[in-house]
């Protein structure tokens, strides 16, 4: 396969890569760092910045077999604005640049996150922003006082809908759209979702024992990718160990039998 | 890896097997008709008898690396009874008699359906089942006005529920356990999920363009079944084309932005 990804240069994108090259894949990395892992080839894009993607987007021809929407920032105090323009503008606005150069029956892949589950209770937020322009992301975000943890849960929100929403469009170009929902990585960046996420963290790893490993998530990304998922469609797959399962049992009353 | 599985004579199972075999696993096949595709070995059990299933549990030794729960009988008028038996009450009691024969990390897969996907509406009943000794079905289906759908429908969201509710349990064996949810797959009981679920089942066949392939969620159960899944634990995994996710977008007026 020729795999267009995002991210590539660290956590989840690192193993990603790492993964795909191991199974003989060709692979774009669109990252602001270089990938430490070896790619075919490594293009500099800013997701937070338009006229980056599209000079990134512009930089590649030939037709590819998967999109990986991999890159995100997590929630980190102050940066509200630069979260939602990575994950939620960036991510669309590359996916909508790439999707002439996609070869038919092509799959796109969203790392979206169980921050982002509840998307069904804060659905009038989300239709908002995915209507929204980018120039009046900052009204937005004052108005509804929006911090970063809400703006990273918001940005998955939004990524595991509009996979959803997509699906019959996507159907109608041969395409195919799903995401995946990790929770609790062991990546550089655990240490921001423990500062927002806190005692609820902690208890969810605790019972799964352990945090994810990121090639764990790798993997489920690189078989969504992959013609032998190609009939899964618009569906988001949580890899979290257990740890959701086991939270609704327990709210629902149904563990163990 | 060796595998237990059940259905594997016909349908999706078949295709279970048969790319099971393709990957040089060890496949042993419960079933009570012969598997036309080459298994392992063949040890015929009716899921609908606890005596048949105790001796076909009793038949085999040594460990095994993965279960894979997939014979069910299809939505048939006057089957409410046996459809219960083998899709809940068997499975149950097949996985039950074949823990204790499971590797550490051993992956257990359940074959559940869309049909399924509305337990959390009728968790009442989903729990009642599950609470029911079998001997008192007869007066359970009676008193509930349970028809061959109702029982089909409910035996499946049965599975799903107990699929997250036994993760917790699991975890503390090393063991995990997932279900994925097909609709409308091409093999010899489409015509009675035709029969059963009408004009919608026609719709959601139009807008996904085909019914799915009994192969297509082969690929997904043996995705499920092997390690590279190791994260994914409790969670139901539908593959359906793109069906649930459109009529889920047209519910909440989310298609295509």
């Amino acid at each position: 396969m020729r795999v267009a990804l995002t991210g590539g240069s660290s956590g989840i994108g690192a193993e990603v890569a790492r993964k795909l090259a191991e199974l003989g894949h060709e692979v774009t990395a669109f990252d602001i760092s270089e990938p430490q892992v070896q790619v075919s080839r490594w293009i500099k894009a800013d997701l937070s910045d338009p006229g980056s993607i599209q000079a990134a987007t512009d930089a590649v021809s030939g037709k590819y077999d998967a999109i990986i929407n991999n890159a995100g920032l997590p929630p980190r105090d102050g940066l509200e604005e630069v979260i939602l323009k990575v994950n939620w503008f960036g991510l669309r606005r590359f996916m909508d640049g790439m999707l002439d150069k996609l070869e038919p029956g092509a799959a796109i892949v969203n790392t979206a996150s169980r921050a982002g589950a509840m998307w069904r209770d804060n659905l009038e937020e989300v239709k908002a922003l995915m209507s929204l322009q980018p120039d009046e992301l900052p009204a937005f975000i004052s108005e509804r006082g929006i911090d970063a943890t809400r703006a990273y849960n918001l940005s998955k929100e939004a990524v595991i809908v509009m996979t959803m929403a997509e699906t019959e469009n996507l159907i109608a170009r041969n395409l195919r759209m799903n995401s995946v929902s990790p929770a609790a990585v062991s990546t550089g960046i655990l240490k921001d979702f423990a500062a927002a996420f806190g005692d609820r963290m902690v208890k969810n790893v605790a019972r799964a024992g352990r945090p994810g490993l990121p090639e764990e998530v790798a993997e489920v990304i690189v078989f969504l990718a992959s013609p032998e998922s190609g009939w899964i469609k618009g569906q988001d797959v949580t890899i979290d160990g257990g740890m959701s399962a086991m939270a609704m049992s327990e709210a629902l009353e149904i563990s163990g039998t």
